[in-house]
C-alpha cells in the first residue's frame, strides 16, 4: 500500500497462508498478485520481504533457498533481529538484509492496514560484514519508498535499543493494566487520555509478544530492572515526602521524553 | 471556552494572578471579564470555580468566604478530592461541591485550552452528607454544559480511584523514560508510536505533579506496590521461559484494557 502510492516501479505479488487473508488483501490491495501459493509468489522475484513472525521468518531459510531464483535479494520486518540474522545469513548468504520498521499499532491484520503507516518511521538495518553492497543498496531503497528513515546498526545493538524503546514500553503497558485496574476493572471507565494513551498497546496481541519477549528475553529483563529500580527512586522519594528528589525524578523523565521520536 | 460553545446563557468572569496571564486569557476568551483582582471578579458571583493548585484550592476557604456573597456556589477542577473537601467544607459549608473533570494533557496554561477538552470525560463530583442538594445540582449543571459526562462518588474513594487511573499512570511514564532512555537519551530516536504514546504524560509539569503525589501519596504507594507485583509476575514468567504464563499476563491485559475509557 505503501509502496503503491508515489510510482508504478514496484510489481508486487503477495503471499498470505490462508486463503480469506489472501482474499481480504486483493481487496485492499487491487494492484498486486495475491496468492496462497508460495512457490507461485516467489519464483521470479527480485526482491522477498518477509513479513510473518519472527518465528517463522527465522525458519524460512531453506524453504526460501529453494524457492527463490538464486540472484533474488532478502529482507524482513520482524522486530528481533539477533536470532533472524543468525538464522538467515547462513543460508541466504549476503542477500539477506536484516530490517525493522519502527511502526505499527495495537492492530494486526490486513483491515489494519495504512498507506502512510511508515513515513517518517525510523526503519532500522541490521547489515553485516557479509552483507552484499548491492543487496544492501536495493533494501535501502525500499525500506525509503515506503516512507521511512533508515538506521543502521548490528543486530545485537538494535535487540538492546529495541528491548528498551520497543519491548519494555509493551511489557510496561501491560503491567500498568494490571495494577491500574486488574483488582476494579470498572475503574477503567474513569480513564482520561493519560490511562488511554499509556495502556494503549497493551491491546497488542498476545501471541506475538509473548514470541517477542522470549526472543529478547535478557535485553527486556534488563529493561525491567532498570524500571523496577527506577519505580523503587520514585517510592522513596515518595515515601520520605522528599519533593525536591521527586520534582528532580519528574523534571529529568520530561527533559529526556522531550529528546523527541522521530515520527512526532 | 466549553461553556461559551453551546448558548449565551453563562456570564463568566475570570480571575488570575499574573497580569501576563491575564492578558492572554482575555485575548483567547473575549466575551469574559478577565481581572488580577480577585475581589472585583467574585463579589457579584453565583458560582465559582476554583482552578488553581490543590493546595492553593485547599487554602482559599477563608479568603473567599470574604469575598465571595453568601448565597455563592463554589466548586472546583483539583485532582485530589479529599484534602481539598476536608479544607473547605468547614469553612464554606454545604454550598462547596468537590468535581474533578477528567481531562486535560501534558500541556498546562491558557494556550493548552480546548473548547471540546471536556466532550464526553468523565466528571467525579464528590458531595458529602453535609453538601445542599441546590448547590449540587448547580454544580452538575455547570459540569454538564462544560461537556462532561458526571459520576458521584466520596472523596477518599475518588482518590483511590484517580491513585490508579491517573497518578499510577503518570508515575509509571516518567519511570518507564527512565528506565528506557536514561543511559541512553539518544535512544528516544528510534521510539515509534508505542514509546510516544505511553510516555507522553511524563511531558507533564513536574511541579504540579509532584505536589499531586503527595496529596495522593498513600493510595499511590500502594498502586506502585501493586506495579512492582506486576512487574515481577511478568519478569518470573519469562526468566523461566512460561510461554503459557506470559501469554495469560498479556491477554489479561489486553482483556481488562478492552473496557475502554469512556472518551474513546
Amino acid at each position: 500500500m505503501a509502496l503503491g502510492r508515489h510510482s508504478t516501479a514496484w510489481d508486487i505479488s503477495l503471499w498470505a497462508r490462508r486463503a480469506d487473508a489472501a482474499e481480504e488483501a486483493a481487496r485492499v490491495l487491487p494492484h498486486c498478485a495475491v496468492s496462497t501459493n508460495l512457490s507461485e509468489v516467489v519464483e521470479s522475484c527480485d526482491l522477498a520481504v518477509l513479513c510473518t513472525s519472527p518465528h517463522a521468518i527465522a525458519t524460512a531459510g531453506p524453504e526460501l533457498k529453494k524457492l527463490l531464483p538464486a540472484s533474488a535479494i532478502v529482507t524482513d520486518a520482524g522486530s528481533v533481529k539477533a536470532k533472524i540474522v543468525a538464522a538467515l545469513e547462513p543460508v541466504l548468504g549476503g542477500r539477506f538484509v536484516g530490517a525493522h520498521p519502527m511502526a505499527g499499532s495495537e492492530q494486526s491484520g490486513i483491515q489494519a492496514a495504512r498507506e502512510d503507516l511508515f513515513d517518517g518511521a525510523v526503519c532500522l538495518l541490521t547489515p553485516t560484514a557479509s552483507t552484499d553492497p548491492s543487496a544492501l543498496e536495493a533494501v535501502r531503497a525500499l525500506w525509503s519508498a515506503a516512507g521511512c528513515v533508515l538506521r543502521e546498526m548490528g543486530a545485537s545493538e538494535h535487540d538492546r535499543a529495541i528491548a528498551r524503546i520497543s519491548h519494555l514500553p509493551h511489557a510496561t503497558a501491560a503491567s500498568l493494566v494490571h495494577a491500574a485496574v486488574g483488582a476494579n476493572p470498572s475503574l477503567a471507565e474513569l480513564g482520561g487520555g493519560g490511562y488511554r494513551d499509556s495502556t494503549r498497546i497493551a491491546g497488542g496481541p498476545e501471541s506475538m509478544w509473548t514470541e517477542i519477549f522470549l526472543d529478547n528475553r535478557d535485553e527486556l529483563l534488563a529493561g525491567i530492572t532498570d524500571l523496577q529500580t527506577a519505580l523503587e527512586t520514585l517510592k522513596l522519594a515518595l515515601q520520605n515526602g522528599h519533593r525536591n528528589a521527586l520534582e528532580a525524578f519528574l523534571y529529568d523523565a520530561r527533559r529526556l521524553r522531550s529528546q523527541k521520536p522521530s515520527t512526532e
